[in-house]
């Protein structure tokens, strides 16, 4: 039986992923320290849709699936608390979704910078060493972000790019240039698990993942306590989710400055089953693999059109209005990123079309009344002041 | 009256810098938190030349030189210690060797790599928001490391690289990749110079240093107490003093494998001269400028040989011994790496001939009964067991 750890499970992705590896008959074991209920509760963003705490949630899933899931909470920067879980359970696989993932919050100011910064690089540092010295085998699948390569004016490659320079040629990582520290702190945890993978010989999955939307997978329909946490507040909610609470609550869709912003998509059931196939398809000993995980491109712009036409087929009426952006980055731009690697693994995507949206609004629209204007507006500036 | 804090002035280099600095009529400041005599300690790696703490050589610095420079004993990554004293200072420049320096050390274990990754991160970190907060137009003037570019298989650019792709173009920070874990460090440091100075207009030079060998600048030829702290031990010591010492100690000059592994290096009146240069020619708000840091271009043998012919000089025998390279590394490999900045702003360099060889070995022969064997040979391999 197969053996895997989530670290950070608690998660809009964490929780998700860890019922979807019970039922592919995975050994599962999840780890949280909660730090984003706290961040949730600090910065007023409460969540659309709350799950219970993962003891609660574990008992849920077993009542209705009869699959155990065993819960540790701890922090995993904390050697003392990783160690031991390590060393004890040799697992297959660690997921480690364990990262403070907010580009607004790592923007807010020097405090919750450093929260980032601290917990970020060391949650990946210290997951490193307990692998080097207890479980060296473990495949560890690292959350990265198609955000680590930011918006240059050439194709984006996946993962590494053969530069000819001069009349010679190297293959480099490809060069990476975020636009928050959030998406900076993944660029340094890519450097660092590429040098700990070289000389360790340690086996990295590192999936350059794109925003992710939805709620539903194959378990979390079984029972909404199952539902992951389902944010559209400026803080935690991805564009897409928040389009969506917008448009329930009869609040114009936000479109940050032009709207041109182009980025990667995908639903989170195919999060899911890239994962899965991450975790089926180890590297070797000291490589590094890295994939883009999304499945279609879209500007913001096209995104709203696509909440918006959705509306319509529900009679629900929408504006689209074009704010100043909150955000540093280009708003107009190239954008051509490679995303062949997962499905060359066998990938099949689930497209956003209306359906898709659609299934998330009948979710949403029942919890309407909680959807608050000021958390859907931008609260977090870029530039200090 | 221009004002310079120097971060991580008992070092090798800082506290030339600091004497350099105030001789040429700055309010000079300097930092340390004595962090690589506490590492210096644990690991028996006493410097052969150890100049007293700052303290005590700052007062000798005055009653030579008539210049006062200011010693703060503190931690870099310490908020409430760097806060008040960048709000105070109102620096011009800052200048950063406030990190870890030794690549053996950072691969030794698990606690040391834990020191290093935290300390070198951390005082970065904690400067740029010190800075941000208190003084947004101080210059910060940051050490990083030529062995932040590794050794790729096409030329070294100085800091940047435009990459033509599929029909189009793209500056980007040229590819990095290090072998070992505090040049790892300093690839973080960049791609964190480089998102904080896009983001909150910083201005910061980054200084891709080669080795740095030589122990005599201006002021330190004034009184041997002035000299800096000078080490030859596997940990601390620099290659070319080294060999220095093992060629003076009758220890065979010990190439670590095949000896083709070519740097970049530099005498430490250059270091001086080269910072000096960077502090004079500041970049704008939110441009980072990089340096190539370092003159001339040799592989370990010819090193080796440039030493043992010095020594012929004077009638010293020297060996020279190929013994199991303990890095990893490639030990012949293509090297050509740019360093035309730095001439461009009026460097002249003073190259590494048998004069200047043969003048830090007469302060070393003195003490040629102090030098260990056991410490100038590898006691740290880079791989775990």
């Amino acid at each position: 039986m197969k053996n895997v750890i989530i670290l950070g499970a608690d998660g809009y992705l964490g929780w998700p992923m860890a019922m979807k590896f019970a039922c592919e008959n995975y050994r599962v074991t999840v780890v949280d320290n909660y730090l984003k209920r706290k961040i949730v509760a600090d910065t007023d963003s409460t969540a659309l849709i709350e799950g219970p705490r993962l003891k609660e949630r574990s008992e849920i899933f077993q009542s209705l699936f009869n699959f155990n899931i065993e819960v540790n909470e701890g922090d995993c920067a904390d050697a003392n608390f990783m160690d031991p879980l390590i060393e004890r359970l040799q697992p297959d696989a660690v997921v480690h979704f364990a990262e403070q993932p907010s580009a607004p919050y790592s923007m807010m100011g020097r405090s919750e910078a450093t929260t980032t910064f601290n917990n970020n690089l060391n949650s990946t540092f210290n997951l490193i060493w307990s692998i080097v010295k207890y479980s060296p085998n473990t495949h560890i699948i690292k959350l990265g972000t198609m955000g680590e390569y930011g918006t240059p004016n050439i194709d984006i490659e996946e993962g590494w790019i053969d530069i000819e320079h001069n009349g010679r040629t190297q293959k480099f990582l490809y060069p990476r240039q975020a636009s928050s520290l959030y998406h900076t702190t993944k660029i340094l945890d890519t450097d660092l698990l590429w040098f700990y993978a070289r000389h360790y010989n340690l086996r990295v999955t590192d999936l350059m993942q794109g925003p992710v939307y939805g709620i539903f997978t194959d378990e979390s329909r079984a029972d909404d306590r199952l539902l992951p946490n389902f944010h559209y507040d400026d803080i935690f909610g991805t564009v897409v989710n928040r389009f969506i609470c917008q448009a329930v609550a009869g609040i114009p869709l936000t479109v940050f400055g032009a709207g041109g912003q182009t980025r990667g998509y995908l639903n989170i059931e195919d999060t899911m089953k890239c994962i899965a196939l991450a975790a089926s398809n180890p590297p070797k000993n000291g490589e590094l693999l890295i994939y883009n995980q999304f499945t279609e491109q879209f500007s913001v712009n096209q995104l709203a059109m696509k909440v918006r036409r959705a509306c319509e087929l529900l009679n629900i009426p929408v504006e689209m209005q074009n704010i100043p952006n909150p955000r540093v980055e280009q708003e107009n731009h190239y954008y051509n990123a490679k995303h062949t690697g997962l499905s060359d693994l066998g990938l099949v995507p689930k497209l956003m079309d209306s359906d898709v949206i659609c299934e998330i609004m009948s979710k949403v629209v029942v919890k309407k009344d909680e959807i608050s204007r000021k958390r859907a507006l931008p609260r977090v500036q870029w530039k200090t002041s």
